[in-house]
């Protein structure tokens, strides 16, 4: 049965840069090998940057290199610009991501260089691509979709503007992530329903955050305006490191369990979901996990009704 | 500014009496107080029974008498039958809420009557208010509608059968609970779509529960299909004791924010009823609260932007 959304786990990627804590490389391969395990099939396994920046993801060619060992597996790196596309090509990346901030502010914040500028570094990424690598799939998220601590509102024209800019330049979806967890559903429904028209098929994953806890609400929001792919992490891992106290991502296993319980497939298995949260934890001594689902458990004969995995 | 939707805070009796602690009298005015403050203008206040069984309760008709002070202010009981109905009537409040079981062995188990009898107890409670105090408005809510942690399924048709039954016995309306925390927004939109068309607008308020994080998700789909009720507690106070660690009811700071940033008039000032939290942890010293708003804060300019309290 082909599922029906797909679950993109973001956790390996997002969730560990966010952390101080660096999980060793054979923690993070028993934590890939467990979602693995739970029919997860997407999952962004860490980020090409300079080693210096995120000591935290300084194994990346490694990770993307057991990833790939693991069948029906797409293997995601995120990628800043050219330099860290080579590599992620080169350790065998099924599919990149690039960060694109509707904030103009943000975005020199983030990645020093400006809206316009990133555009030009998808198209050299998509050249390098095509010149290398013709298979990789490449996806530019355009963050601070719903708003910036930075600049405040951001004008929803803006991010339409970028996602069509990107994709003119050659990649091959782009998504929406509410970096800084400020989206409401009303707001996702529309600029969804705004990237269908702008882009069409090109509407790639919805990227939401949990931090006043809208991520479900979000995530049903732009599932009922056509969004199939969703980006979550495990245990909530990630997120707002400016927002003390407050989850970060979309948690996995709280998204599996709504779409599950709504009969929409996800492929994904809840009970071996929430198993692996035990190599997370013992990768991240002392770091505080969320998710409602796996505090109450599954109600009884849930995962027998439901389970693909 | 009328609201858009009305917020029923149930924490002061659903919530308090979930917990093993019971609040003093005085802690319970300076919270109703607080939450006044906050904007809110419908408030379950009590339960109305007996006293041995529900210590938390005892002070029901003192609580009621000072609710009744606060300008504005819908004072709600809860009733379980004429008993609790006559003591709330004389203690003046001006709404009660009888909880229907949907499920045949949640029934017995919350109320030791059955799905007939308490019908009949609706009955007998609307002929008490029409001889005695016909203002008062009565409200009959189906519990376990959306499945039963005792019986399992529960079939829709049942619900929609004692909802109309229940609007037939006198009930000014009728709206519908998730007890144990198992609903998801398909079927919160699905069945309260039956219940419009079965009976209409004495389709009365959503009651959903956080267990696995679909709280707001599931309020989401009810407001979609025209719920306008919503009932949630502050800090999530309340719900499910066989699910530990789970919070209960749908935590009303964040209900508030996800409506206040769709641009749906909720009447309630956020900053206000934050602060409503003191006097309830004051109250409770121990009792762990939720809320995702709480703890992350709110956006810059966001409250200069919505608040109306």
């Amino acid at each position: 049965m082909t599922p029906d959304v797909l679950i993109s786990e973001v956790g390996p990627r997002d969730g560990l840069q966010s952390v101080a804590a660096t999980m060793s490389t054979e923690h993070k391969k028993r934590w890939l090998t467990a979602l693995h395990a739970a029919g997860l099939r997407e999952i962004e396994v860490a980020s090409f940057v300079p080693a210096k920046l995120l000591p935290q993801m300084a194994d990346a060619a490694e990770v993307v290199a057991f990833a790939r060992t693991l069948p029906g597996l797409t293997v995601m790196a995120l990628v800043p610009n050219v330099r860290g596309a080579e590599a992620a090509l080169e350790a065998g990346a099924h599919k990149l991501t690039i960060p694109l901030s509707a904030s103009a502010a943000h975005s020199l914040a983030n990645v020093r260089k400006t809206r316009e500028e990133m555009v030009e570094e998808v198209r050299r990424i998509v050249e390098l691509r095509d010149a290398t690598a013709p298979g990789v799939q490449v996806e530019a998220n355009i963050s601070t979709a719903f708003g910036c601590t930075l600049q405040g509102e951001v004008a929803e024209d803006d991010v339409l503007r970028l996602a069509a800019a990107a994709i003119e330049a050659g990649a091959d979806e782009s998504g929406l992530s509410d970096t800084t967890g400020m989206a409401n559903p009303a707001q996702v429904r529309r600029l969804f329903r705004r990237m269908f028209a702008e882009v069409g098929d090109r509407t790639g994953a919805a990227h939401l955050h949990n931090t006043r806890g809208l991520g479900l609400a979000n995530c049903l929001a732009a599932h009922d305006v056509g969004v199939r792919t969703f980006d979550s992490s495990l245990g909530g891992l990630g997120g707002c490191p400016y927002a003390p106290g407050a989850s970060g991502n979309v948690v996995t296993e709280d998204l599996v369990f709504m779409f599950e319980a709504m009969g929409v497939r996800t492929g994904v298995n809840l009970e071996k979901l929430i198993a692996a949260r035990t190599p997370l934890a013992e990768g991240l001594p002392g770091e505080p996990l969320y998710g409602m689902t796996p505090e109450a458990g599954l109600p009884k004969g849930f995962a027998r009704e439901v389970a693909h995995g």
